[in-house]
């Protein structure tokens, strides 16, 4: 028999009408002969809803126990809710808080990691022919601390029950019908995959596909658990999350998909001392404003010098070159340099793993349409670029093209 | 040290501006050195919202288990949002879920009884000078299933906490600022008892004195638990219900105070066969439509027969006569006759225990008032009596005056 974990997100179950049909969704699957495991999120506009008042509680301040205390209630009203529906067509249903199952994670309020997860009471059910639903995003500590995972984290706890009920698939429903080769919204014959591998993933959530959270893919690549992610508004197969298998490596493409993200700003500081530690010099300060580096780049300029570049969020974009000006002396700079209208572009497949050339065929692709690249990055399953904003929906498309994923 | 149970009801939290009202009242508490334990209701709207989305769900039914985990979240918004507005305040606090607490209850949905309560968190918490805060009205029970107390659950939660805690009060804080002889609304001169017996509440609040549910005080009698009754909105003393002492005797009123209830129908079926087994004949059919039955009166009418009168809500009259008329001849019975345009009036004291001729006072005073007194039943501490629904007001105040319960 074939056991599922389904995961519905907030948009997903974001009314009473759309939770009723997340409910004959689910009896399909049963009358398919389906096992199946439900994990919900709150109801779309719930925890916004919460979250305004513990803000009238404690303007400007809350206390991570209490503030999972509120928040977890979210889910809890969605798996009864949901439960009552799949009664109401006939079926045996019953909802588990994270304390209920139990989901034991450590005590970091607000961002817990998942330790342990006791499947007993939900093997019970299955067993009953019962359809189980678990609250996403929500767990309890050793001390009985109702605990969340933080962003994403319904996601997560799918991939986890998934992973430890040896599930045959987790599928996590949501308001798009699966990855696609780029976002179709700038490259309008963007083809949806029917499979990716784990890693190709990791790098287009990262880059920027904000289809599933990079926490919850590398759960399943770490547990080999098979993901789906597919649309709870329409029918479909969506995309098929997996290692890299043979299978797939006989039609294997050598690029799978153009990522890109528009939030980037780049800073350049000139002629720093080329000597051990001067990196963390000025990334250790950096990194303590609590601001994240995303590609770093130096090239040795002149003897004994280098330019240093790298890239942040477009919003901290003023702190650090801030910061870079007022402490330029010290670091043996002679210029601090930035632009917060810049882009990055990636091409990801595990294809380049296998297949040279990829690099030139990128770079020819953009300088034929006249695009300037300010800065490269390259791992083994991916290559950034940076370029000027203005280029952006060019350059995707060029390199869609270039590497033959439009829909045919 | 003084430690006391507070518990805040649905109108008490109605809304987060009411929230920090109270997060200021415990700040008083904690500010003269008392250790508090703080149960709270959902807010006021809360349960019907929840109640109103499970309807669409399962429309015209529900599953018990589900609305359990359903409704219980009602109060875990409130007691996570009130914590954040404690400190806000500056003060220490932490709540609990009946499930974390824990506080256990048998398997019964939605009418669950409390079996037993861990206060080991709650010690602890309170050594530390914390304020603790849990939610009323819920547990769990032993298969970590979430259970609810039912209607009224969070006054039983509150004296049982207080009970294991053996606190030194349990405070129950509600819209009004006490227990009154009567309705301030039909006898202005209402006064606010500043001691009333359990017993004496038991039959006020069964007689229709809404103030406290019967369950909570049986509850703090059974367990000695000083319970008072105090507005949350305006400062005062409030009520307190204590075991009858001896300091209170010699005070003692003979009269405490005139309880009525407007929602009566009567029904009498004449000259049913007097006979072993007649009133079950009667009585067992209407239990069984559901229809609670409340003062039953037998008069010897003529040699072997007898007039049989019972009260029942105004709700359930017609069904009643429908039944009763449909098996006249079964129950040899001459005549059905009823009238829903009735009241119950009432007077309370544990003073009649020690008093003659408390009855005759009040049976004269209702005549010099030129009300006819339909039906009479009597017990240790309290009179009945039904009259004409148009009389109630009249009557209410005749015995008030009758008895000295004016506010002096």
């Amino acid at each position: 028999m074939t056991l599922l974990v389904k995961k519905f997100g907030g948009t997903s179950v974001g009314t009473t009408e759309r939770i009723k049909a997340v409910a004959d969704k689910l009896r399909q699957g049963h009358a398919a002969g389906h096992q199946q495991v439900v994990v919900v999120s709150a109801m779309s506009g719930e925890t916004n809803r919460l979250l305004a008042m513990a803000d009238e509680m404690m303007p400007g301040g809350t206390d991570p126990r209490e503030l999972d205390v509120l928040l977890s209630t979210g889910e809890q009203v969605t798996m009864a809710l949901l439960c009552l529906a799949l009664m109401d067509a006939g079926l045996s249903a019953r909802s588990y808080t994270g304390g209920q199952v139990q989901i034991l994670t450590d005590s970091s309020h607000n961002k817990a990691r998942i330790l342990d997860i006791d499947v007993s009471a939900i093997e019970a059910d299955l067993k009953e022919n019962r359809i189980v639903v678990v609250a996403g995003f929500q767990g309890v500590d050793a001390e009985r601390n109702i605990t969340t995972l933080g962003r994403g984290g319904s996601d997560t706890s799918a991939v986890a029950l998934a992973a430890v009920l040896k599930a045959d698939e987790c599928q996590i429903y949501t308001d798009v019908d699966g990855v696609y080769t780029t976002d179709p919204r700038v490259e309008p014959r963007a083809r949806r995959l029917d499979r990716i591998t784990f890693e190709e993933m990791l790098e287009m959530a990262s880059l920027g596909s904000k289809v599933l959270q990079i926490r919850a893919v590398e759960f399943a690549g770490k547990y080999n658990v098979p993901l789906r992610v597919l649309s709870s508004f329409e029918e479909g197969e969506g995309t098929l999350i997996t290692y890299d298998d043979e299978e797939k490596n006989m039609e294997q493409a050598m690029v799978s998909g153009i990522a890109f993200s528009k939030d980037e700003a780049q800073v350049t500081v000139t002629a720093v001392a080329d000597r051990p530690g001067t990196a963390y010099a000025i990334l250790g300060p950096i990194s303590e404003l609590n601001i994240e580096v995303d590609m770093i780049v130096q090239n040795a300029a002149s003897e004994g010098a280098a330019d240093f570049t790298f890239t942040v969020h477009r919003n901290d974009f003023n702190r650090v070159m801030e910061f870079l000006r007022t402490n330029m002396e010290q670091l043996g700079a002679t210029e601090v340099s930035g632009d917060d209208k810049i882009v990055k572009v990636s091409i990801v497949g595990v294809g380049m793993r296998s297949h040279a050339g990829i690099a030139s065929r990128m770079f020819k692709a953009l300088a034929e349409a006249g695009i300037n690249m300010r800065l490269i990055t390259t791992s083994e399953i991916k290559i950034s670029v940076v370029i000027d904003e203005k280029y952006m929906e060019l350059g995707v498309r060029a390199l869609h093209e270039e590497f033959g994923l439009e829909a045919i």
